[in-house]
């Protein structure tokens, strides 16, 4: 019986990162070679939620993920929680609940097979939730940093960067909030989710390929203290056109230290290449940036973009990559938005050919803000401490 | 009438570079920013055939290719003139043959739609043709260069390095064999013509959008004059494993600082990527390289292998990538071979799908020599210098 049961329920958000972070200084700590900055996208479109439950009956830490019991023996899992532990202990060091079991359930409002940076929503919301649950206070990137490197982002709303630091311990390896949703309301999000989800290099392991093996890599690393100036200024000004170029060049440079690593990895396919070519065709229809374009370890497309250019952009997406069905409502996700045909303009000076099922869906979001506290009712676990859907 | 004309019949190889030429310092004398390494190719297989003539009753320049007349408005045909014509006046000045006309007429024994470099062969048969017809000795290099940069290689059989040079006028930047076709005798080349040719940026325009806004293509100069000399080393030894390795990287490499071009630049196709995996796990299972990859400005794949590993490699090639019909015989083209059925080991080892018509067709090659000076028989041109065949 789970009479002292203790629990709490949060969500925290995915961030697409606009300067990248790929490569370890530290692997075990998980620092990292250049800092990095990212946008955290709305809850209401992604996110993740966890409950964290603790009780002295619990006899073993367990977890549930999308209703799927995990092991425990990650080492990255037992590192969040030995740091969270230890946080607890500075503060008390005989408190009776350092002893008691956790009994951790997650899952996301997302198809994990959408090949989203999960991990980061994942370990962001486990370290918020374990931060409520312990009362602990002050930084809880540099812990979230230990469970997955970019969670450390996902732990802060609107624009944030994550600073490499300096420090051996990585003590000064914490994500700081740039900007607050709040400051730039009108940019918007598409996530093209490519059809093509075949397994790839996990991004763990290909970064580290590249820190050991890519001629080119240490030239990008020179440049990024740089970058990431330039990437805070495009942002507070506001200047959409700066900030989409550095977007789009510093996504490019990612995918190009890849291609130089030995054996080569490719994330992005033909299809995202044709994305590609058509926001750079659109953009110089405009003679100005309206659209980025960002790539992640696959092959999907993270775009960019005003809230007022959104329909227009979404009509050459959906002209260009049709769904197999038509049915736009299931293909368009997340914000409402009405979809016209696009302008004769437009598609004259885009040479595309159509390419119907090679998206299979869009998600529609926005700037989004912090994790949250859910209420009590909101919870994943039973009065018993075990998940109350879905256990496979 | 043409009662005087004088008239040369020659061939040229193809060459594909393994450390490839990228990016000009000098864009009207075609001077390179870094020295490049290349194998000729056999002429049986691949070769541009040239027939230049002059006569006086000739009106003016005039040049057909592949059947169909051409401008001569070129700049890059008119330095190769000039050029010759110069080395003719300094030697003597007042040669009566520089004031005729010349009529050149060219053709390839290859597909012009296979994406396979053909200005580099057609503009050194020119320059070798011309050479002849002219009675022009010393290095006609550093002529070809002057009609595209790559074609300064395909004026030597065997294994050719050119020279970057440092010289202003670009007299130094010449082309040199680094070994005969006959010191490697097993090394083979199979060309996988794939299916998808669309139209890309053309090299001369890629190379230069690079030089101006790549960031990491400084850090590639940086390495080049190491990897010359390994490669040359690895030739000299006929280290093949060293070999493919250094090709494979600079492949990579070359294709690394095209998407890091803004706009950027993509040659290889998912097809192209899938070919690479095939040579890495073949070569993982080998536990050495047995064959190597390497991508020009486009998604053909050249691989290099020695002869013994051609039915391996060809089996697997043609299991993964079979014609859509089937016809073997119309599928692998060049030297001839057996093709087996792959052994179950190397089929388990290689987690691939199938995947038919994603490669046209195969050309089967190996090292090849220098140009050849052909009897007048085989002239392309009629006795008044008006081509033989096929005018469109």
């Amino acid at each position: 019986m789970a009479r002292n049961m203790k629990s709490s329920t949060c969500t925290a958000p995915v961030n697409i990162a606009v300067i990248k972070y790929w490569g370890k200084r530290d692997e075990e700590l998980i620092l990292p070679t250049n800092s990095s900055l990212s946008v955290t996208l709305g809850q209401d479109q992604l996110r993740a939620k966890t409950t964290v439950a603790i009780d002295p009956s619990f006899t073993e830490d367990r977890m549930w993920l999308n209703g799927k019991e995990q092991s425990m023996k990650s080492a990255r899992l037992r590192n969040v929680l030995r740091e969270i532990r230890n946080k607890v202990r500075k503060r008390k060091a005989d408190d009776e609940t350092l002893s008691w079991k956790v009994h951790i359930c997650s899952e996301n409002n997302f198809p994990t097979a959408a090949g989203l940076a999960s991990s980061a929503a994942g370990y962001a919301c486990l370290v918020f939730t374990l931060s409520k649950l312990f009362h602990v206070d002050g930084d809880i990137s540099s812990i979230a940093r230990q469970g997955s490197g970019s969670a450390c982002r996902s732990v802060y709303g609107g624009f944030v960067k994550w600073v490499m630091g300096t420090q051996k311990d990585g003590a000064d390896s914490i994500a700081v909030q740039v900007a607050p949703a709040s400051h730039w309301p009108e940019l918007r999000t598409l996530i093209l989710v490519v059809s093509d989800q075949k397994k790839h290099t996990s991004s763990t392991e290909g970064m580290q390929t590249t820190v050991n093996t890519s001629q080119l890599f240490p030239r990008r690393l020179l440049g990024m203290e740089e970058k990431m100036e330039q990437m805070e200024k495009s942002i507070n000004e506001k200047d959409f056109h700066s900030f989409a170029e550095l977007t789009m060049k510093d996504s490019n440079q990612l995918h190009s230290v890849c291609l130089d690593t030995y054996p080569p990895i490719s994330y992005m396919k033909d299809v995202s290449h044709q994305i590609v070519r058509m926001v750079h065709c659109l953009n110089s229809i405009c003679e100005r940036n309206i659209v980025a374009y960002t790539f992640d370890a696959g092959p999907n497309a993270c775009l960019y973009l005003l809230e007022k250019d959104v329909p227009r952009v979404l009509s050459l997406v959906t002209t260009f990559f049709p769904p197999k069905d038509n049915n736009m409502e299931k293909f368009i996700q997340g914000l409402p938005v009405d979809v016209l045909p696009p302008s004769q303009g437009d598609l004259a000076a885009i040479p595309m050919e159509k390419q119907t099922d090679a998206i299979r869906y869009i998600i529609h979001t926005q700037v989004g803000a912090d994790p949250q506290v859910l209420d009590n009712s909101e919870t994943l676990l039973d009065s018993q401490g075990m998940p109350k859907y879905s256990i496979e």
